[in-house]
């Protein structure tokens, strides 16, 4: 079979992960490996921007010892955007494309790009293209079909294991601590479900049931306030404290959405950057909790991680990494072999010890659809995650950090009680 | 010189830190070695709350294997509290000292701690009470007097400079990006200041000038919202972003402190655990900054760090713990020697390569004042720092991660111009 040899292009889309760019280190230094077949690799300057634009890298300039410094740097390395081609752009895609010889194209992004890459094959035809595309899953929200999960999901998973593990142990500091955390996720609960993980965290001789998160709210359940109030009362009054995790996108259940930012073009409202749903579940829980005043006073904050969930260098997950980059490498290699306009897939073989492969699915199997928590991994309550999950997610995280809640006896009182007058 | 034997309490005060355990765990630990003059190790129950209540756990009664989990763990093992003793405290004080048989006071707390201390100091004598006090630092703001810097900061220091360096590059991801970070330090800006310390990761073809962050606000600065904003502008015109941290103490100067929370009984507003601030900064500069829109709209986000910073495990600094744990030994050496009713310090010998010791300083020097950052440490421009403080704090955060971004030379263009309808 004769082959032209032809030029790649790799666009990165929509929000990064911690591990973006080992797909993009994976596809560059793979390609390298086919000089007979691929010439040079592009990278689009953000995005679909870069594409529409002609603004393309040269990255096939870039030093190879570059690649594995870039590889474990958060961020998308490219440029990314949250661009969705119009009608109008689709000509100008196919233009750009053929004046840079460019045949392969890989498309690093989540459902969002996983549509524009299906509009992009869809008229490829018809604009007399030849273009093969990739699709290479990359989300933290881990809500693609068909993939057992995504690349990305791994390290978010991490960050939010060590914060919830490291939270709690600073709200039980206090009496009568009560800790909102707000972490990412609009329309599927899988990062918040994975703080569960930090129950595995805790060495201790405390109850294991009163590790955190004492409460995990997820998109996919229902949302009612006065059950939140509810819940929120239960553990404060069996262990005097409360450490949460509530998904962004609960804001969608609350009040009409009254917390929502600007909106991009592929219809999704702004939920984070911003600290307005915490400090309205913040007021809720101050005005309506009953707690114990001999003790001083209720003491309620919310954190909302925001973006350092997807960028913190120094908690990357191993699994996540090494994954992300094989995906990468992977692409090239079902490109070459012909096997194109489809996602990379991560297929799980089993779970302890772990392993896992990658594979190929259609793109229609994909585009616009959200993969959200299924019910067997959110327990009867609706605040807590099965053993199911734990399993699930568990080796995507890889090791866990160990931290040890004193509980020491109590030494016999020998005094009468003490009167203070409380502020 | 005859010694009687007696017991210990060790009082965690204030808001915790990463390392505070290891001082409890370096003060447990150091005591086991004094049998004939300590007797038993006591921890007061949520500071001074645990103190008047008469509410003591037996440190003794713990294991020594669980003391190294314990001392690498986030919180305040003991629990904490943020009590300063009234007129009407201080009899009970030393009526539960007498019961008890404490006579070695070892209080780990900040400025408002020591205070306390020292309040319990002057009035031992007119109460008949033999007890002896010695304050170890303690505190994420680094603001102690005479001490070098404070055991907890050195940890903060490490997850802000990983936060910031991580957050450009997700920052510089986009077209248009402003990223707003709000970090702790109330009254002192040591916090916003050793995030500079992540333009020292950053491995690029860049312009050195181009790394984050690009602009620091400390409350030691007059902070006016027209000059933030010709400074957001400036530096947006120049590299087509901007990634800033600002100190939650800059609430203060802003609209008659408007987002301030509750306050405790040592006057401190509350200023954590609120988005507030990052929301108005977000705001004024979505109104008010001149972009490029032919690169797409502007995209401003604010997080705010929250109590992360103080209990993120994981990122804690390892000369940190370790001098934690040696203040804490060196706090039951100095009291067998009788030298007490003082604050443990830390004194800097060298920098390069980084040497120090434990010392002593009257309590008088640091209770109720502040160290802020000095003038020699602020850059003149009044939103940078100096070298000389970046000498200062890098040897205090250990290992920097090393993220590297993405030059590469741009491919020649080949078409005409693209117009696009702009949402």
């Amino acid at each position: 079979m004769p082959f032209q040899k032809a030029n790649a292009l790799v666009i990165q889309s929509g929000g990064p992960t911690a591990v973006i760019n080992q797909t993009l280190a994976g596809i560059v230094t793979a390609a390298a490996e086919h000089p007979n077949r691929i010439g040079q690799v592009f990278g689009a300057h953000h995005g679909l921007h870069g594409l529409l634009y002609e603004n393309l890298l040269d990255l096939s300039s870039l030093p190879t010892r570059n690649w594995q410094a870039i590889a474990h740097s958060p961020g998308a390395a490219l440029g990314s955007a949250r661009l969705k081609p119009l009608k109008t752009d689709l000509s100008r895609v196919f233009e750009v494309l053929e004046a840079h010889s460019i045949k392969y194209l890989f498309y690093v992004g989540g459902n969002d790009s996983a549509e524009a890459a299906q509009l992009i094959r869809e008229h490829a035809e018809s604009f007399k293209s030849d273009v093969r595309i990739l699709h290479m899953p990359k989300t933290i929200d881990n809500d693609l079909m068909v993939t057992d999960h995504c690349p990305g999901y791994g390290s978010v998973a991490r960050v939010v294991t060590h914060l919830v593990a490291g939270d709690d142990l600073d709200n039980r500091s206090f009496y009568n601590g009560i800790k909102i955390n707000v972490c990412m996720g609009r329309h599927a609960g899988w990062i918040a479900a994975a703080s569960s993980l930090a129950k595995l965290c805790r060495e201790s001789d405390e109850n294991p049931d009163d590790a955190a998160p004492h409460l995990i709210y997820l998109p996919e359940t229902k949302f009612s306030e006065q059950r939140f109030l509810d819940d929120v009362q239960r553990v404060y009054d069996r262990i005097g404290r409360v450490t949460l995790v509530v998904a962004e996108g609960l804001a969608d259940q609350i009040q009409n959405k009254r917390f929502e930012g600007e909106v991009d073009e592929f219809g999704n409202p702004q939920l984070s950057g911003s600290g307005k749903l915490g400090d309205h579940l913040c007021d809720l829980v101050a005005k309506n909790l009953s707690v114990d005043h001999s003790l001083g006073k209720i003491r309620v904050r919310a954190d909302t991680w925001g973006y350092l969930q997807r960028s913190l260098t120094g908690l990357i997950s191993q699994v996540d990494a090494r994954e992300a980059y094989q995906v990468g490498r992977a692409g090239v290699r079902h490109m070459m072999e012909g096997e194109t306009d489809q996602m990379l897939t991560i297929r799980r073989l089993q779970t302890d010890p772990y392993q896992a492969e990658t594979g190929l699915c259609d793109l229609a199997e994909v585009a616009q659809k959200t993969k959200v928590v299924p019910p067997e991994f959110i327990a009867e309550d609706g605040h807590s995650m099965t053993e199911k999950f734990m399993e699930y997610a568990l080796p995507l995280v890889g090791e866990l950090p160990h931290v040890h809640a004193l509980k020491a006896e109590r030494v016999a009182k020998r005094l009468g009680e003490h009167f203070r007058p409380h502020s």
